[in-house]
């Protein structure tokens, strides 16, 4: 006879964790259960007084002389090689800068670029729109078009005229994770290059970009990476495409010899060239103790921690919100999917309204999706269980029907 | 018989200027006169508490629901109608977004779009590098071409080829600062669009881009508009032509829709359609506060301020440092020119460097130019002459030629 899962065993598992102490690093707010940041990530405990000094002594005190004195010009470098291995890239290989949105672009039209007799960008059926959005508009610009498939199909749609495969690692409701090395394998069978967006993954589960021998990838430093609201984003380039992969945002900060003020573009040698305007050094300031967070900490370990929090939270809601309708809308097996999980529920807007009122904090996605997201740095096993129990409250209650607010929604 | 100009004239032109308290409104490091705030603003007073709140109190305890309680996704907005009474716009022809090289392909890419029978872009020789680096790659992406024209005769080369005219208002290096109408007035007399860069005017001389029916601009947030390195630069459209210019950066911010999380991009109406990715809040925080400013100053008083001083700084070159071969590289009519002024020298670098050793902090721009930015928000007029009399002594005693360091250059 199985033994229900217990507060109790949750307790016992936040007490055996090596990784429990990472909370600490973390300002998280009393009350509150935050089970969405994978949407924002949360503030960490030293990045105030990181930016405070980075504001008062290097921007207020040394002013443009920062730019030398505290290697501003090297910042979008310098985070890249700290993102790197956290997506399994090499530290030359990856740069910080602007929004994941003009990162796609920049990408998705130096690929189109590097294979100009291959008219088509293939990208996946009801992926984040922006993927699709920049796809079409690089088509439209260059005259190729854009095709569409199921995600799961993806591989059987790439033939010889697929210049780029543009696809989401973990897709951001139904947390389906992709097999990166097989999709990037038959992409380059075809003669395709692959495009990652690991907008919903870096961070929270394990990538090999090196292995996978991947071509292109764009991620987000506001989500598993702790950078703050709208955090600069980053780009990877192969190191073998690095000087083919032409600029199409070609800024000065991406020339050459930016202080050379040449009228004529040269593209700064590798990833550099990607750089366009001059880096938002606040924002990367605040991105770099984000990912300082990650220093020393045993990677498997934590993603590994995140699959452990995921598989509770959907045996906790079989348990014990049995009956009220919900649908598990992810991959009930632990490697197919990201950090984030996702119960179909016909109300389900209201019912997280009503969760955030009570101080868990996750996330609706339309039509009918909560999404609950599950950052190890900073997530417990005893919030899962008390985020279920206060959904259980919320439907046996039916108190979800009573507070339909009109805020709305938060951001992805 | 002329009086030559001394310390004290200075000293009381400061004590009789009713914008003298505004310099208490900045963080200005002892010992340093800065005449670099047209390449990097100085530190507001009230930033670092402004951006340590967002940082605390927002992000940090509101989380994701910052986005809708303290109007985060409402920011871009913001801003830009803060911005729009220093340019002359109405307050929802401006939003703040991404860098200036971003939003300059942006309304290039786009304007190209709204004039396809013409396939020319007409930018200046010799202007900021990224201007023209993005007209040739929305020219090449599109299959037109750039042609370029001295700034002085551009009038002359606009044809009915010409899409759009790219000019800047105020030169980053000679400070020649163009005829905003007449220049508008030629380009719509022959059916072209003009697109201003304002980077080095915004918030340092008079710009009324709706008397002068402007189509469209761009301009920087980390000049003299005091946002901290980096800042979120903005971009104009104007009304009439807002609807009709299409977004060639489509992220999900700028869907009419942006939660629906639509497969198909429908651009939002009016400028929200150029947002593309998710906004730098922690950089829009610190940009809000450098705006803050500018509240309730006289900006007449305050730009006319600014050519005194560039009057003064000429003034004095002339008088005290003459026959050390400087030659004036800037307008000598103040309302042909912008708020910094530069003088020519073989031996610019060296003499630059030796200045800011000095603490007169100005810079060096390729091959031969000294240039000093007067920021009338917080510049005296003994700073001008304390800057001049360092450069006399540097000049005189011949220590330029001691100490040439091999620093790499600053920011622009």
């Amino acid at each position: 006879m199985t033994v229900a899962f217990r507060r109790q065993d949750a307790l016992s598992l936040d007490a055996a964790d090596p990784l429990a102490p990472m909370r600490d690093r973390f300002v998280l707010p009393e009350g509150v259960i935050y089970l969405d940041g994978n949407s924002l990530g949360a503030l960490p405990r030293t990045t105030p007084a990181h930016l405070a000094d980075v504001v008062t002594a290097q921007w207020g005190r040394d002013l443009i002389t920062s730019w030398n004195r505290h290697d501003w010009i090297g910042f979008p470098m310098r985070l890249g090689a700290m993102i790197a291995p956290l997506i399994g890239a090499r530290p030359d290989e990856v740069i910080a800068c602007d929004s994941t949105s003009v990162n796609l672009f920049k990408l998705i039209a130096g690929a189109a670029a590097l294979r100009p007799e291959r008219r088509t960008i293939l990208v996946e059926d009801g992926g984040f729109p922006t993927d699709r959005y920049m796809a079409e508009s690089v088509a439209a610009l260059v005259g190729g078009s854009v095709r569409t498939a199921p995600r799961e199909a993806i591989e059987s749609h790439i033939d010889d005229n697929v210049a780029l495969v543009v696809l989401t690692q973990v897709d951001y409701r139904s947390s389906d994770r992709a097999d990166m090395a097989e999709v990037t394998a038959a992409a380059h069978r075809r003669g395709a290059l692959i495009l990652w967006d690991l907008s919903h993954s870096a961070g929270a589960v394990t990538i090999d970009l090196t292995t996978c021998d991947a071509d292109l990838a764009v991620g987000c430093g506001y989500k598993y990476l702790n950078g703050g609201p709208g955090a600069p984003a980053f780009l990877f380039v192969a190191r073998r495409l690095q000087d083919a992969l032409p600029s199409v945002l070609p800024g000065w900060m991406g020339h050459a010899q930016p202080f050379a003020f040449e009228q004529g573009y040269r593209p700064a040698p590798g990833l550099a060239r990607h750089l366009c305007g001059t880096p938002p050094i606040l924002a990367m300031a605040a991105l770099e103790e984000g990912l300082g967070q990650f220093d020393g900490v045993d990677l498997q370990a934590l993603f590994a921690k995140g699959q452990g929090l995921g598989d509770l939270f959907i045996q906790l809601m079989e348990e014990r919100c049995a009956g009220h309708g919900f649908t598990l809308a992810s991959p009930r097996q632990a490697t197919a999917r990201g950090s984030h999980v996702c119960f179909a529920h016909d109300h389900a807007y209201p019912i997280c309204r009503a969760l955030i009122e009570r101080g868990v904090v996750g996330d609706f996605r339309a039509p009918d999706l909560l999404r609950m997201g599950f950052t190890p740095l900073y997530t417990r096993f005893a919030d899962v269980w008390d985020a279920v129990e206060t959904l259980r409250e919320v439907m046996t209650t039916g108190v979800w029907q009573e507070d339909r607010l009109q805020q709305r929604e938060v951001v992805t």
